[in-house]
């Protein structure tokens, strides 16, 4: 299936085939580049959604919760996968586009190049025609002319009244008529044997050989198509063991997440080490009363003078601090004093502080007075 | 590593802490949101790109070049892609971003809950305290109420000039203030062992309670959490095989591409069938003339009348359409007559086609004559 042979009279419509080759390659070429700036599109706005949502502060002001480091770790992830898709908008540029538009350039010059042959050869045979045909119209000429030469000489020759002289001059110029007859048709005999030939040359050499060109050109173009469809799809084809590496890497970071890590940082953060508060001592405002009725123990107030009745009254001082700060309670506070009232509210927080406060303040005051 | 007994008194950090989680949970789902906006975007430009460049036209129209058949392949196999992306956005949206906004209800509502346990919880315990702290103080003024009324009866009962009755009268307010703090005193024990009885419950049961409840809630949003990474990833992951199904499919469509194919089809498409003109006849102008001096036969214009001579003349009528027709060419034409001048300029196409419609005219009269 030759072009050269089995085309050889379709040169207009091998110039627009030629032309639609190109047409169609070029809106490929469109195509491919629609889809790379999709491509970079897509993967611009994951970049961003990365940068909106990776922690502004510095690593240690946000806690170390799992939850928090695996989304940090997902959105890592994110940008490789963004990165990929870059890439992939690349290599459509470059091996798909790129290649294609360059290709384009050379196709049209060429097309151009093998339609200017094809045109050259038409106007070459078109003039070898020409000189053919103004041949053949002078030899039918000179056929006329001798004709009526012929004709003259024989009504002469056979006219009893035409003088010799007439006669003669009008065989002579019969000969030279049939020379001159003969003379042109061997001229448009050597013309029409040229143009044959050369008609010959054109139909089976020149336009067997542009149209072969004009065939492998076009040949070539389709192979291109199928090679750029092939690097079309293998642009993405290339990245995808890398992204499934990126959401292999995303569910490793989701298995991470440990709920009972994250408890155990938030106890970490905020215990205060505390215990919580023992049981409220019993104040015994009566210790400083005389018993009536009862035990008959009296002791002083601490304020007022003491009688000096030596023996039978325990220092109540003694027996009052002991019994005013654990008469009741059993827990002793470790570490720290239980000394932490932030689970009261603001008000009571205070009284006890205060209460704490004074009751210190006294246990001081004795020691002092003591001395 | 429990909250209830290490955090017992960081009710406010949990507050803030069991917020912060929520608020986290939140800005994920927005994260999510926005990335399957993103896919829904790129599905949306890829399936517009592909409505773009599909034919317009019937198959009929466009020709079955594979170059172009395998373009739409190509086209339809980005098509599925698109709607894969379609899949993955629609995917993140119900297992993902809808779980987790549905999630993130029920959690704000229990973390409520929770909370209003422990203020009421506190709230009861405050009451407990302003109770025994009531009766305290209650206590404590019965004490200094007796102790006076005790210094009172003491000064008089020494006083000689004090009367009895002073004296009896003193004695029984002093006997009654007495027994006034002892009952004081007992309702104020009752109410402290009451109070320390409600505090050990509070933070041995109370508040463990709750924040063991507010622990579990924290750990089951992590849970979540990491379960929707997963989810996230995964709607990817699982489009991943057909993804490559649809790139192998334009791996294909690309090795379709067949030039000789393609060339084969030009071919089918624009041969005429014709072949090449053959060689233009000679035609003899001189065969009407009488050779003067050259072979001697003579013969007759076709338009003058015959001079009835028999015998050394062929007949030139015949002699004429068999030279005119075919004198040099060999070539016959096969099938229809090397008519198809339309490689010839226009000029002598016509020229070309009226000679030969003189010629066969010529014939036909010549027929005709003859019968």
């Amino acid at each position: 299936m030759s072009w050269g042979t089995e085309l050889w009279d379709q040169f207009e419509n091998l110039d627009k085939h030629t032309q639609w080759g190109i047409d169609f390659l070029e809106r490929y070429a469109k195509f491919v580049k629609e889809r790379l700036e999709i491509e970079q599109n897509y993967a611009k706005q994951l970049r961003n959604l990365v940068k909106k949502y990776c922690p502004k502060r510095s690593k240690d002001e946000e806690p170390r919760f799992t939850a928090c480091l695996s989304f940090y770790s997902i959105l890592n992830e994110l940008n490789d996968y963004a990165g990929q898709r870059e890439l992939v908008a690349e290599e459509m540029g470059h091996k798909v586009y790129g290649e294609l538009m360059r290709y384009s350039q050379d196709l049209k010059a060429e097309r151009k190049h093998h339609l200017q042959e094809g045109r050259k050869a038409q106007q070459y045979l078109d003039q070898c025609w020409k000189q053919m045909d103004n041949s053949k119209k002078k030899f039918e000429r000179e056929c006329r002319e001798a004709e009526k030469s012929q004709v003259t000489f024989e009504r002469l020759d056979n006219d009893n009244n035409a003088t010799k002289s007439e006669v003669e001059k009008a065989k002579s110029q019969y000969y030279l008529r049939t020379h001159m007859a003969d003379e042109s048709k061997n001229e448009y005999a050597a013309q029409l044997q040229n143009f044959n030939g050369e008609q010959w040359k054109h139909f089976n050499n020149a336009i067997p050989h542009i149209f072969k060109n004009l065939q492998a050109m076009d040949e070539r173009r389709t192979v291109k198509l199928g090679e750029t469809y092939r690097s079309f799809a293998e642009a993405e084809r290339r990245v995808i063991p890398i992204v499934s590496k990126c959401l292999e890497g995303m569910v490793s970071a989701a298995k991470a997440v440990d709920e009972r890590k994250d408890s155990a940082i938030v106890v970490e953060s905020f215990k205060s080490g505390f215990e919580p508060p023992g049981d409220f001592p019993f104040e015994d405002f009566s210790q400083t009363l005389n018993r009536a009725g009862s035990d008959g123990t009296i002791s002083n107030t601490p304020r007022g003078e003491r009688d000096g009745t030596p023996g039978s009254r325990p220092d109540p001082r003694m027996n009052r601090t002991k019994n005013k700060l654990w008469p009741f309670g059993t827990k002793k506070p470790k570490g720290p004093p239980p000394e932490d009232f932030s689970h009261l509210p603001p008000e009571q927080r205070r009284k006890r502080l205060q209460q704490r406060i004074d009751d210190l303040q006294k246990e001081l005051q004795k020691e002092v007075d003591q001395r």
